[in-house]
């Protein structure tokens, strides 16, 4: 085995999501009082929010737009060398656009696109969330009170983009990231409709599925975690109480074996609130190939996938 | 079998409790804002609060007082015939006091006592509760919508009396009120030191504990219901984040199966936040009777009893 | 209010079920192994079923049969006196048939039928089971020792039947037997399409719904009960391992609000494994109506009734 | 910064435990009947089990022995050439033993002791499981069926050792092996009386807690892991039916907040089925130090730490 062949772990984690919303308040409203998020700051047309479970400032920058959408997307790595590697390696690969100065709550950031027209970031300094006294936690191994209100989400989980083509985008971020391949979907005719990959010891921090509208560089959702399935039939509860639509009832996925609920936050967007899974800790994991007739069995336990979870992503087209 | 042996069915449910407290604003702000109940009415030096399960209009009068403790404890009866049925047997039995106009919510009640002295009242004509616009629930089987703030208590579950002597307390409940005896504990000595008493498929409604301080009159705890263990455990959470002072973490109770969870509220009143536990079809059940050497042996997974469940109580002594 | 109007107490529980299977062997496995439950009979064609939390011997006898479906459901009386009462009325309406000397586990019952023709039973002296040596459990108020294998289900929950006309039959429950109607569904044209009925604190034993097919007599299916919807989701897990088809994934039912799963097991007979709900305590409890719009829109989520819910019931058809 | 900053991402995980009983029977029937696990192999005086979500062979070599304990510790290298320089590593701490076979399951390992003297192992080459047609899983992401009997661990979580002094020891780890240093408690003395260590993103993989009776090389606990709380509760119940002793209740730790049971198995190894706890994703990660007075608390909720947890241990003196 040489050099080459050795993982590489240079990215450390998802950080945060710049989502767009044509509804700011009322987006805002959702993320702070629904799932109960805090607003940590303000800059011009964006809300920063966070979960209280976050080491980081913040998960989630809410910018008003004409339209709904991921902005941007930024990971954070794992060290100052880390990062310089990183980003030459992303030079190298011709998708690097250069550097910024950084944003509330981290320091210069390398910009980038996957394949498909996303835009991503690479940053490595961090600004530690330190909770105000209202927000001080009882126990010190916790960033943040535990809110007693609304969904509690403790942390932001995943980003699944939906791409024209998910394969080109899983290779770029294995060979130029470093991420692993977990799960993956292979239909009859070759084509790779949905992806799964990972930086940490969580079965997928980043999925790519097939857009079927044959449209480039959109969302198709971002993931809250909570800590029980409980606190995922609980959220359905109160979306019901609170009139968001919910897109996907409470239900176990056959992929990565999550427990998954989906709704579209007033801006379009979709948000899940997932919870359960399995973590990886295989060095050698063989990423497990699911075929056509597999996928076609819906859901674990036989629920068919809705059919929106196709076609309907933000922007809307 | 003659008409005397079949059951009574004239009493329907534990309806309120009138609870004091010396620290009235503090105690306000722990079943307002901890528990997440709903202020429905204030009058004189009382606040009335409700669970959003509960189809009367309160179940809960707090009463400012320079002590902690219970002052009255009612009960709804099942019609008007069974009301006049029970009020006959209360006035044969001597420990009827009389009729009282009503309270908010409820209309003419009976007041009566127990043999230990805790005043009791059985009324019939109730409000239901009608919710306002804001707390209206998307389902409409449920009387109000669920609060996603605090605990989010459903419905008043049971009151546990500390008694001097709880047998004839029990045979009390029996005789004049129709009660079913469910569990108790008699000592090596004979003496009933705890006995469980229903008007429902519910385990129990009524519990007397003995008082080892030899005082009469006195407050064990009263008891809301949440559906699941895992509310529960969060509780707990919230507890901690919100520094109400926990006597006894969650834990299985031998006796009746109940998952528990025991605070004192800031007035000082020991409060309980149950779920689980089990139902009772069988008309013919016979009391499950715990000697004392069972009960030694501490609650369902071997949890010692915390010492302060023997002796603290309110009015604390 | 006069006498006739007061609430009648002499049905106390729904008691057992005998389902017929074209494959005994496939459903006992099913109900033995997949549930968890106890055999404690054979006789004849029938093996009796046992839940771990059931007072009574069985709450099923399964019949080998040519075609899958309902042979009768019993109810236990809640006292000798009561069930004169009701065997007088049941006399009265024409629908009775006649004593029988009893069954394994219970005594002399009187058969009747629904206006549908479901064949019932009633009866009041019940044995009460006794666990061997192998099945005694740890804590004296429970019946059985909790099986650490299976779903472990523990009781029978509630019956619902398919009808042609559910009304008639509800009013045939209320009337007869003294069931109270806590939900219904009524379509725009005035059809009562389904009908919620309870004996006890739970807001419902039995339901009719109508059956579309236009046949009479069937089984729309059986609930067994557990504890917590963690419970249910664990069900849908052993289902999913042992190949058991899932007709309906966990969910949240609108009306009564229970939390479900639904199955065939191998004889065809669909089988609902149960959590959740509200219980009722209100004696003046006025039945929720749910309209044709309301009723459009799904479950308690927005999880669409699954089709073959409107006309799979056995016999099929 | 430089290179030796960096942080070592050479150890993957914790591959598995050779436990010792004087029992073997008794033992093997707790973790294969009650925990639910599956034994895959047996040679001389030891049986090799598994827990159904892994995807090595085993986690727990189980030997008969005179006394309890734990006979040697392995954890699996991220390479090849990680492993090498981990070698490199013992070797020139003078902690290393030399390099052995391999055993059932894996290739050959370096063996090395800690600065307590536990016996430790470090290996790559590792069989991944393959499930017999019995035990194939319904999802092909699952490496095994999920036991619908006992407990139904689903993995190895952590090992906590006891030792005379733990800060050496964390060092070692830390140095030697590349693990990061997540939580402590340091004493008013300054003696660090216990530590948690992480290969992973879990929040602790190994424990070192301080021995108060003065001996080297004893055992506290291992952990099983389940995916929900209620899970652990479900496990109380089912030790509770099987007579398994119950040390320490369900309940929340405040270090590392993970949801903890803990027996004592027929063997006399004391045993935890764990949930809950917190991931960590930051890779600049400071070790939370918890104060003697902090530690003084009790567990999250209050409850107070059982006697024996700080002198019981195996092999038991």
């Amino acid at each position: 085995m040489n050099e080459a062949q050795e993982p590489i772990f240079d990215v450390a984690h998802l950080g945060h999501v710049e989502l767009l919303s044509p509804k700011p308040e009322e987006s805002l409203w959702y993320f702070r009082d629904v799932l109960g998020m805090q607003e940590v700051a303000r800059q011009g047309q964006s809300v920063y929010l966070r979960a209280w479970g976050e080491y980081e400032r913040y998960s989630l920058k809410l910018t008003e737009s004409k339209q709904a959408g991921v902005a941007h997307t930024a990971f954070r790595a794992m060290s100052p060398r880390a990062l310089e590697r990183r980003v030459h390696a992303l030079e190298a690969s011709g998708q690097g656009r250069g550097w910024i100065d950084g944003d509330i709550g981290h320091g210069k950031a390398y910009q980038f696109t996957d394949p498909d027209g996303h835009l991503l970031e690479l940053y490595y300094e961090s600004e530690k969330y330190r909770a105000p006294e209202t927000l001080r936690p009882a126990l010190k191994n916790q960033p943040q009170r535990y809110p007693d209100r609304g969904v509690g989400v403790r942390r932001l989980d995943h980003i699944n983009f939906l791409g024209l083509d998910p394969a080109p985008n899983r290779v770029f971020f294995q060979e130029c990231l470093g991420a692993r391949s977990t799960e993956r979907i292979v239909l009859d005719n070759g084509t790779e409709s949905g992806t799964w990959l990972t930086f940490t010891n969580k079965a997928y921090d980043v999925v790519y599925t097939k857009d079927a509208t044959g449209h480039a560089g959109r969302l198709h959702h971002i993931a809250y975690w909570v800590d029980n399935r409980e606190d995922v039939l609980r959220a359905a509860d109160i979306y019901l109480e609170n009139g968001v639509s919910i897109e996907f009832a409470p239900g176990k996925h056959a992929i990565a074996q999550g427990f998954f609920l989906y709704v579209h936050e007033p801006g379009g967007n979709r948000i899940e609130v997932a919870s359960g899974g399995y973590l990886i800790f295989d060095p050698d994991w063989e990423p497990i190939v699911w075929s056509q007739a597999e996928r076609a069995k819906g859901q674990a336990w036989g629920q068919p996938t809705v059919e929106s979870f196709h076609t309907y992503g933000t922007p809307v087209v």
